[in-house]
């Protein structure tokens, strides 16, 4: 990355001068207060600039604060869950300069990094991963003796509902020797308000306190005693936590921009030597107006846009992949009584909002929470409905077994949208959804389309809907849908979208392969080479059609923005196998690699995925020359 | 199946004039407690002839009796979580007779099957799925105005430690207005006894309870009345209990061996229209004492036994795969302090139970919970630790997110051991462990072992916990290890076992292959086609020298007892072609398709990975003719 030593000038005076953040602790509480307004400055500044995660970090920055007062890192451990809201963690730990580059080709990471810094440890951007994370931390500061090393987890209301944060409670609650400090950090809302019985609980536990003290702290089964400004013998309003009941003391509710009770909260937390949760309340978007007004998610990421206005500087000029969908379903749900549509905690980035507006009945967010959502989805086709689980290509992969196990082996309709397929772009490696063909291509039955354009995605989610007895999946990337491409000819599923007089070369593109896969043809005839271009439109399982096709020609060519280890490729090359007509194949894809932060553009290009590049390698496969993987860690050279 | 229409002789007078549950409304008390007897002599006699889940199911039969009286299946809907406990709901459902055949090729399996009978609905044996159904069968029937039909899943405490299970509540209890019975039938084990802060909850509850009462009704926040035989107004000794806190009524405890008590709060629970959690305590092997008194998992499974003595009828005469694992575990944890070792529940069968004796402050149980298994092994590799995590292959599907990214993407030094790798036999379609390398195919930079005999196995266990930057995994099947199979040379890591004069045919056997690819390299060099058998050890990522050694050769030919559509064949294959060498490569394995029950070696034979399979696919790769994937469905012509 290309952070310089010395912070850039648009920080602060305080935050220009910090360094690390053991030189929080020297500063006053009016200091500390200056700080926290240069912060939020500085991010609205920075992030209305690049684009990024605005919302969740402007809630962030006194808890921030505290937690590197009270703990001293990294030889204390902070982990932040899903990461994203790790941007004031950023600025205190030296990264200040970072922002200008903030998720851009080689720049600062919008995720904790271990490259960036010995304060970071977890680089996943999905959620509920911190309290397993903390649990293995601390039990092997317990092996190691060293429980003088705090293990601290924050998360967030939203992803305390993911299985996997329950399965971390149940382990942590349980061994009352075992440290482990978790903040809650409860602002009401995953992207939209988090939904759920354990919301209405923290609902509960927010509404019970009392102006007249900061928080409370309670163990149980007995020992309890005031908090801070607390009287220790008065009387206890509150119910129950339900942490309480798993083991942990309790602390809180308190106010997560109130620094000085936080910081005590915290101290408590830490002294109590034992299992605590520290329920914080904070505000998603805090000190911005137009995040604090923002209806759907508080701005939870913003694109480039004015800080003032909040307008957005850079306007896409076609319709978005999604907001094709997006109108595709809501068309369907009227024609089709029986679809319905579930979402883990993204109605509005995956489309689903505008279906849930005109049939509230019949969305269902179920939280962050995949394997529930496939599974519920599941129960829902087996009462008769065709529910669409909508859901980034990257997040699929919590509930595989899900889709295996509680859909395929059943052979229910259920269909799979999975948006921002293959390379993403600025989220970097845990966001790039480059494996939802490897693990889809496993699960017998299911069928996945891949559409190449918005009339193809259209017509393949309407195709999928009509399934009775298997399930389904679309795959398509994130960014604006382009041009149509209109088909030459249909051979069953599969639309041939060019072809030259010979019949030399098959290349095989998935979904939007097909513009680039289109150019290098051209490119290729430009050189007297004969190409077909075919699109299977259903990708997987390869179509008999697709493999007559392929036998027809000298070489086949595959191209799909999915690990080229295990995809469309690799299916067509083992069909062709199987048939024993030795046409040779040659995959192109993304590398079986994680990818780094850059546009989507930038590493498509980079994975030699746009028209030079496959091109290049057509033409060294046809000279039996070895598959070059072109690195896309490095810059490519202009094309 | 093989069921006949009439009850068996065994079966005792009442149990065998029962043709379907409504009958059971007739019945009186004591003709009620002379049923539970007769099924449970009833499962004692059969299970134990021919094996299968007994100690859960003996603990199941009051519970089944009441849940068949209450409600009206299939109008009403009973869902099994997991399922190895439906055994008495298929007695009742007219499936006596299929018991002589019990997971046995063509016969009754051993979970419920929605083509055995009206009567179930859930086909998958894995975890804490049902609360997921029931959640998308309640919206499904409210939905279509069908609320008068009831949604009752039976879930154990221990799979409620699962994070699936969570997520469900979570959305069940959220929902005043759609009502869901949760059916707790807690028996305080999963196998062994359930850990974690959950289970001290669970025995909190158990132990409030009162001789006086049978069981007590609560509804959060404030709405509360008593139980069957308790006083209306009487006091509440109890302590809130988890579920109301999210949402649900609460009845319980029930003690669950007593018919009439769970049939009125069953009854209530339906009245209450609304979700409730119905707390059952049950006892795992109730009545059969050679299952009571097992200290480990109260008989959870039991071999071919003698009924009496619970002596097995069958010895195996080779040690397991599993034992041998474990004996090698436990010397690794001798020589090296930093390894540790993790079970989502199951320490005896994964073979961790003898480290765990050894080496109690160093082996984790945290519960039915792969997810958080595998990301805590992240912390405790972060932590600086080398952790073990044993699971059953078919379970490893349900953290592939965490192996992925929470593992892989950080580079950390967790190995994974995958036992029933393959066809594993009885348990059916979803116990084989056929997806694996597909999974951990697509993980960049994790390298998979599978060892070939028990010298290997040892070998390449203590070979993975050498790695310190990079996970590892190793996968064997169940069952008996066979004899070593020496190796004639080493390249790299490939292993030759043989070599004809001529280099014609490689055969690639991956794992337990080597055995039957050696017999079959036998037989075609009796036609006289020269055949080299080579075991790559390190299967994923394929090595160069498995590369070069292919391109000496003008057929290569993969085995392996994974999926073919995507593991070695698949990967040597894209190799092969990335080098442009145009080496045909022919790929068995088992097909992509879901297994019925059947023993291991019937299961092999039938998919074609014998020795008299793979050299008859040999020759059609010679002949080139198309690949012809035996059906595992059909019986296989005897050898």
């Amino acid at each position: 990355m290309t952070a310089t030593p010395s912070a850039p000038d648009t920080a602060g005076p305080l935050l220009s001068t910090l360094e690390a953040p053991a030189a929080l602790r020297e500063l006053s509480e009016r200091q500390l207060t200056g700080l926290a307004d240069e912060i939020r400055a500085f991010l609205i500044e920075k992030v209305t600039a690049v684009g990024g995660h605005l919302g969740p970090n402007l809630g962030m920055v006194e808890l921030t604060l505290a937690l590197h007062r009270v703990f001293t890192s990294p030889h204390d451990t902070l982990l932040f869950d899903i990461g994203h809201q790790a941007y004031v963690h950023k600025l205190l730990t030296g990264r200040a300069a970072g922002f200008t580059t903030l998720r851009q080709a080689g720049g600062l990471s919008g995720y904790p990094s271990r490259e960036e810094s010995p304060h970071d440890v977890i680089e996943n951007s999905h959620a509920s991963t911190a309290l397993s994370y903390a649990d293995g931390l601390a039990k092997a500061r317990q092996l190691h003796g060293e429980q003088d090393r705090a293990v601290v987890a924050v998360i967030g209301d939203g992803a305390l509902s993911g299985g996997m944060a329950w399965e971390a409670l149940n382990n942590l609650g349980g061994a009352p020797d075992r440290p482990v400090i978790v903040v809650l950090n409860d602002n009401e809302r995953s992207y939209a308000p988090t939904i759920g019985a354990l919301a209405d609980h923290l609902h509960q536990q927010r509404a019970q306190s009392d102006d007249s003290i900061d928080w409370l702290v309670r163990q149980a089964p007995a020992a309890r005693f005031g908090g801070c400004d607390a009287e220790a013998d008065g009387p206890l309003p509150l119910a129950r936590s339900l942490f309480e009941l798993l083991g942990f003391a309790y602390i809180g509710p308190v106010d997560g921009h109130r620094l000085r009770p936080v910081e005590e909260a915290l101290s408590l937390a830490r002294e109590l030597g034992r299992p605590v949760v520290v329920h914080t309340v904070t505000s998603k978007g805090k000190g911005y107006r137009p995040a604090e007004d923002e209806p759907q998610d508080r701005m939870h990421t913003c694109g480039v846009i004015d800080p003032h206005t909040a307008e957005p500087l850079k306007q896409s000029s076609t319709p978005s992949w999604t907001s094709v969908f997006s109108d595709q379903l809501c068309s369907l749900g009227q024609r089709h009584e029986n679809v319905v549509a579930l979402t883990a905690a993204m109605p509005g980035p995956t489309g689903l909002a505008r279906f849930a507006e005109r049939f509230p009945q019949r969305c269902f967010d179920v939280g962050i929470a995949e394997q529930h959502a496939v599974t519920s989805a599941a129960g829902l086709a087996t009462g008769g409905l065709h529910p669409v689980v909508a859901v980034y290509a990257t997040f699929l992969g919590r509930a595989f077994d899900q889709v295996l196990m509680d859909v395929a082996l059943h052979r229910l309709p259920v269909t799979f949208v999975l948006d921002r397929a293959g390379a993403t772009g600025p989220d970097g490696p845990s966001h790039h959804g480059m494996w939802d063909l490897a693990l889809l291509g496993a699960v017998p039955g299911l069928h996945v389309a891949a559409p190449r354009d918005a009339t193809r995605l259209r017509e393949l989610l309407d195709a999928a809907v009509r399934y009775e007895d298997a399930p389904t999946a679309l795959r398509f990337p994130k960014g604006g849908v382009g041009e149509d491409i209109p088909a030459l000819e249909r051979i069953g599923p599969v639309d041939v979208l060019h072809r030259s007089g010979i019949s030399d070369v098959l290349l095989v593109a998935a979904g939007p392969m097909a513009a680039p896969a289109r150019e290098a043809a051209l490119r290729l005839e430009g050189q007297g080479i004969g190409v077909t271009v075919a699109d299977p439109r259903w990708v997987l399982p390869v179509s008999t059609e697709l493999v007559q096709l392929a036998s027809r020609h000298r070489l086949v060519v595959t191209v799909e923005d999915n690990i080229r280890t295990a995809g469309l490729g690799t299916a067509l090359a083992r069909a062709l196998d199987d048939d024993g007509c030795g046409t040779p194949l040659r995959a192109l894809g993304l590398p079986g690699r994680f990818l780094p932060h850059a546009s989507r553009e930038d590493l498509l290009r980079r994975a030699g995925l746009d028209a030079k590049g496959i091109s290049q390698a057509v033409l060294r496969a046809r000279a039996h020359k070895p598959h070059q993987q072109p690195d896309p860690h490095t810059p490519a050279e202009v094309s």
